[in-house]
């Protein structure tokens, strides 16, 4: 629970890793199962009888996004905190618990959600629910649980963030992205805010968010529906909902009309870089065709050394030694596109970005390869039929999935979806996103840029 | 109350206006007297018997700063509201009242406070007070009031900003200048979060900052501190504190780390420029002094015709046609320092922002001239002086000084903080101010820059 406490897309080990986002597809054919229980709390099960093990995942429609002003990082300091004591467990002793049964559990926290996780032996589930059903409303906070967690959380930001240009990079850029909306906001929070944060704050926010009408219990592995259901009503059905659980209305952007660049120059940069991303439209429930275009357009720009920009970039030209191009869709509010073009030996920042522009250009004019889009289309049919033998993958799919506000039919879809994309709109969606007036530029450098 | 409802600064009529913050200094030896009722309200009492006149002033220390995330402009829409009935007034009957007495009367709203003035005959004093003590806790409104004022802020965004691009690119540059904190929202609100405000979102505002210990009364003219302290008891002492005023924190900025730079682009734009902010410190309760160096400093940078900037860019060359710096410290949390260069003929935005920087590098290089120093000390002495002739000017800065965390003593140490500020102290404080990191270069523009 203490180092894998939010998406790698914002700690970034190194530059890879930040733009890595692996593309995941979506499961056509899984075998999921999903109701809802009279208290609200949404369940899904992912059936896959091959190994006798369970994970078994609660996702609370509660992130960093919702957090209320001055108390960023909140969401990942109650994450923590929900590994200390409960009434009937102590602090710990639930961790402790799972390992003894031979599991491993954690936790995450991102934008859109908080999400805790167990994977058990089958035979455990009911062990694992009495106790995430526990926590979920009778944790007993301590004044030294605050003051110890609170040191923990700010040596995180320091290790992962304050000494990391990268991120440190990465952290300026997404404020200058967002004029309104609390994505501009770290998900670890503001340095200067952590160090405020007390037991109002986590309590407020676990008060308010963490109830079963705001969750989505996962199961996966080798269990039936029928199963799940009977422990999710013994264990989860007892609480009641949250009457007061507000609605989940952040502030939206206004209007992005002005093409904005920043420069973070740091002594420790070891690799110099040009990073663009643009605000970009998300998947909607019900509406997730210019995301797919979005998708296929990433892959097609700088999915891999078939790609656009890897191809005019890296071997047409040898302006860059990496560039890539990064998107996904599943986000409650609008997300950003991403592009990177790392220079190569002896091109500046400059020329790397002008190249940039020019690449984008040209894509625009020659348009969209038909037998480059086939591949790509066949290429994540093939990653989408390997993902099912992945039972946590999907489970984490269809959680993140629902956490974001789209439906296990939206999931479902995804793949038709993608599947139907043509040339034309993918070349439309690019012309629509490709506007400075929404983007940032931002050039990570060791020295004064040339 | 309809077409002066924010700074001038944030509204501007053109370029000049947008920076054309007059310098004010303080009052000295302003006959100005203070107390606090038992129920908070501060009082403040300016004598001036020279003309049967008065001017009374309510300050609310709640500004748009203050607003909820996603409420953007309820400040705004309620001091609009505020025209509206009461128990006992009918809508439109207060701004009548004071008219049919010979009066005149408004209001505005800025970051940090939301005001309402009227100015009388002497002896109607009572009759103001009466009124304005009502409307601080006995508003009605209607779902008419709502629809009806709501069309007629929108209509005043369309008017202000959506077809003005100087305030449309001021306003994104703001956004980008702060990345956490409220000042980088606008005071009339974001169009999208306008059109959604409702009563609730004017009544909540209402109920929580509409109270006397949140408020300033300032009365200034023919009138002694003994009857306004009469007058205020009767009428506004009879209302009670607000026991659940929260506490006047807002988000504060991270370390702000990587320059920004933003370009806006319109075909409306006339007259294209060069705007740079830097993130600056305030004035604060009995630490001045840092402010009074700023204060300085953009007097001799860019104050005049003798000043650093416009000899340099307008006389020795023609780079600009105007060129200009300014800052006021008055602001409860930290504030901007900004500077503008006007391109002459055929002088691109790329070779006024490089005078710009060569000169600012030149000033830091050759230190202040104690002769312009002198000149500008004594300048200030005589507005001083003459702002004393001015006493609703007086009255309006003791009222936003207030509003904006500072006390009346610091008002009155003013004039000698600034008197204090020594070249060295303005070298210092240049040298802290002029940090890129913390600074959004904006460029407004008809055309592609070269």
């Amino acid at each position: 629970m203490r180092f894998f406490s939010a998406l790698r897309r914002v700690w970034p080990p190194g530059i890879a890793a930040l733009f890595g986002l692996a593309f995941t597809g979506a499961a056509g054919a899984d075998t999921v199962s999903h109701f809802t229980l009279d208290n609200g709390l949404q369940v899904v099960v992912v059936e896959d009888h091959r190994a006798p093990v369970v994970q078994h995942m609660i996702w609370y429609k509660a992130g960093s996004a919702d957090e209320p002003p001055s108390a960023s990082g909140v969401a990942h300091f109650l994450e923590h905190l929900l590994f200390k004591a409960t009434d009937t467990l102590a602090a710990g002793e639930l961790s402790a618990t799972v390992a003894a049964n031979g599991g491993r559990d954690n936790a995450f926290t991102s934008f859109d959600y908080t999400a805790y996780f167990q994977r058990v032996a089958a035979d455990r589930l009911a062990l694992m629910m009495q106790m995430e059903s526990d926590r979920m409303r009778n944790i007993r906070l301590t004044p030294e649980n605050i003051a110890t967690e609170r040191d923990v959380i700010i040596e995180e930001r320091n290790q992962r963030t304050e000494n990391n240009p990268n991120a440190l990079f990465s952290e300026q850029k997404r404020a200058a992205q967002y004029l309104n909306h609390r994505y501009g906001v770290p998900i670890i929070g503001w340095m200067h805010e952590m160090q405020s944060l007390d037991m109002q704050d986590a309590l407020t926010f676990y008060d308010r968010y963490y109830a079963p009408n705001n969750a989505i219990l996962v199961v996966s592995g080798d269990v039936t529906p029928a199963q799940v259901r009977g422990l999710a009503t013994r264990y989860y059905g007892a609480i009641p909902a949250n009457p007061d659980l507000p609605p989940r209305l952040r502030s939206q952007e206004p209007p992005q009309t002005a093409e904005r660049r920043i420069v973070f120059r740091d002594p420790r940069v070891a690799q110099p870089y040009v990073s663009r991303s643009y605000l970009a439209p998300e998947r909607d429930p019900g509406a997730q065709q210019e995301a797919a275009a979005l998708t296929l357009l990433a892959e097609l720009l700088g999915g891999g050394t078939t790609s656009f920009l890897t191809q005019r970039l890296q071997f047409d030209t040898q302006i860059a030694t990496y560039s890539g191009a990064f998107y996904s869709g599943v986000s409650l509010d609008r997300t950003t596109f991403d592009l990177v073009v790392v220079p190569g030996p002896d091109i500046t920042l400059t020329q790397a970005e002008t190249a940039l522009d020019q690449a984008l250009d040209a894509f625009l004019t020659a348009g969209v390869d038909a037998g480059q889009l086939a591949r790509i289309k066949k290429q994540i049919r093939a990653e989408q039929i390997y993902a099912r033998d992945n039972v946590d993958a999907i489970a984490n799919r269809y959680g993140q999935a629902l956490a974001s506000g789209l439906t296990v039919e939206d999931v479902q879809a995804w793949p038709d979806v993608l599947e139907a994309v043509s040339a034309d709109q993918i070349l439309s969606a690019a012309r629509k996103l490709l506007d400075k007036r929404a983007s940032v530029t931002g050039w990570l450098t060791q020295e004064e840029p040339s």
